[in-house]
């Protein structure tokens, strides 16, 4: 099941017009979208769990800062606020039961191809939502990943701010050719890692480590994009007591951790039980106690 | 002017659809087409010189590369034929008189969302023709260009096939970003170095170099794309008496080459008057003798 809202006023100062539900089959990007011809745009997942969004503002705030390192016309954010909201209860009042996790993906394109010189052109934005395979079992079973280079050494998008490293762009072929090349290794998941060695992301999510009573995650500084759900978790493992903190984290490391997760905003937090054919402890307790606290902030 | 024909089969073995000329500003990807939500697909632009196109073959042959390098399906690259000549042909039918050049665009993705780990799935196809300006001037007096990192060091593609360097896919928002960049720097285009220091490409041409008799051009393996108008070149300067060499280039030896090129469908060959600042001579009559031999493929 899927809902499609055509987002009517994508960027701000465009002129109002309606932002509708459409049949989610209906083709909505031309062939001259930069969106389409050239990756060029921006998007968020935001996760719907019984039935709420989970932080939709950290969301939107994320996609203008994509917006703003892509040199992107402002978002309208009151109109893709609206689009989701009308996307997510769609989606909700077309399903028989509420599903335990959905997701509402929201883009933003830089719109028609004459438009690249000049200021706002005719961007496209629009909100699909759709129910997303119940994570529970994920969640306490974990995945396995494989470690790849991500090409790039630490830091390089603090000095070259072209490469646009911390923005959710629609460029995503590299993560999902990645994924893609896990799987002929008997993997499901990816750890990008520097040519230099140090733990970067997962193409969908982002990387969480458990030594003793720290939770750490790698420094966003340059290098990778800052995760929602795992600011979430932070809050979370926090409020259990434990000790968060961003630092730049070498691969090395990673055979001495206690624990790892990816988070995201579908399975919020997944155990990797497997990181390069190593063993890790799955903590199902200490997992399902943060994933409570996280979702209490939907309430 | 623009004319676009939807590629009723873009994979091998899809059913037959009829392959048709629609409105250019008729959207056709959906909103989980994988093209547009991951720039997960490939093109090719085809050059169209006085109303004659210039290696198409190697451009479907490229077309095919670049999805075996993505994992796609095979695409019909007799559909692809078909499409293109049709967009070709209604684009000089509806101008008035025959552009000097107009490109033909192929864009064939991965299509739906849903379709991920299946094989086939329902791939879009299509061919957008379109006039492009006179590039005469451009061709007589050049452009100029700054150099940035690409963020990889040399050869990082052969040993990280998941980076897919060597396919032309549709996640190409860095190469539009560096050249948002360059313009913010004063220069119209940007040479992509490695980490190491040697030269790539530009985000839409192929560097070519020359020192006295001989010109060269960054060597393929591991770090960029072939360049289909970077062949025709080679080809007209050896016509011409010039021996040409694929080499690894290091930035250093640009300070003493005797000319810059860019080579691309458009403009074929577009000498680079300035690089960082440094202002290179251009050699008028070798670009016009080298164009004119390139144009004669097309008779």
């Amino acid at each position: 099941m899927r809902t499609l809202v055509l987002c009517g006023t994508p960027a701000i100062g465009m002129p109002p017009e309606r932002t509708r539900v459409i049949d989610p089959e209906t083709p909505i990007a031309t062939a001259t979208d930069l969106g389409l011809t050239r990756g060029d745009g921006v998007f968020e997942t935001v996760g719907v769990h019984h039935g709420r969004m989970l932080d939709l503002e950290p969301h939107l705030e994320r996609l203008a800062q994509s917006a703003r390192l892509m040199d992107l016309p402002s978002p309208d954010l009151a109109a893709f606020r609206m689009a989701i909201t009308l996307a997510v209860g769609d989606l909700l009042d077309n399903l028989e039961r509420t599903p335990v996790t959905a997701l509402c993906k929201i883009v933003y394109t830089r719109g028609e191809e004459d438009a690249l010189a000049a200021p706002p052109g005719r961007p496209l934005g629009f909100a699909l939502a759709y129910d997303f395979p119940d994570p529970t079992e994920a969640r306490r079973e974990g995945t396995s990943a494989v470690t790849l280079t991500r090409g790039y050494p630490l830091g390089i998008g603090e000095t070259a701010p072209w490469l646009t490293i911390g923005a959710k762009t629609l460029s995503y072929s590299v993560n999902m050719a990645a994924l893609r090349h896990a799987r002929t290794l008997g993997a499901e998941e990816v750890l990008f890692i520097t040519t230099d060695g140090y733990v970067l992301e997962a193409p969908r999510s982002t990387l969480l480590i458990r030594q003793g009573e720290v939770i750490s995650t790698p420094a966003v500084t340059g290098g990778l994009l800052h995760g929602t759900a795992q600011r979430a978790a932070f809050e979370a493992f926090e409020s259990l007591g434990l000790t968060c903190e961003y630092r730049d984290i070498h691969h090395d490391e990673l055979a001495t951790a206690d624990a790892l997760w990816l988070a995201d905003s579908g399975f919020l937090l997944r155990p990797l039980h497997t990181l390069d054919g190593r063993r890790y402890k799955v903590d199902e307790r200490l997992t399902t106690a943060a994933i409570r606290l996280i979702l209490a902030g939907t309430l």
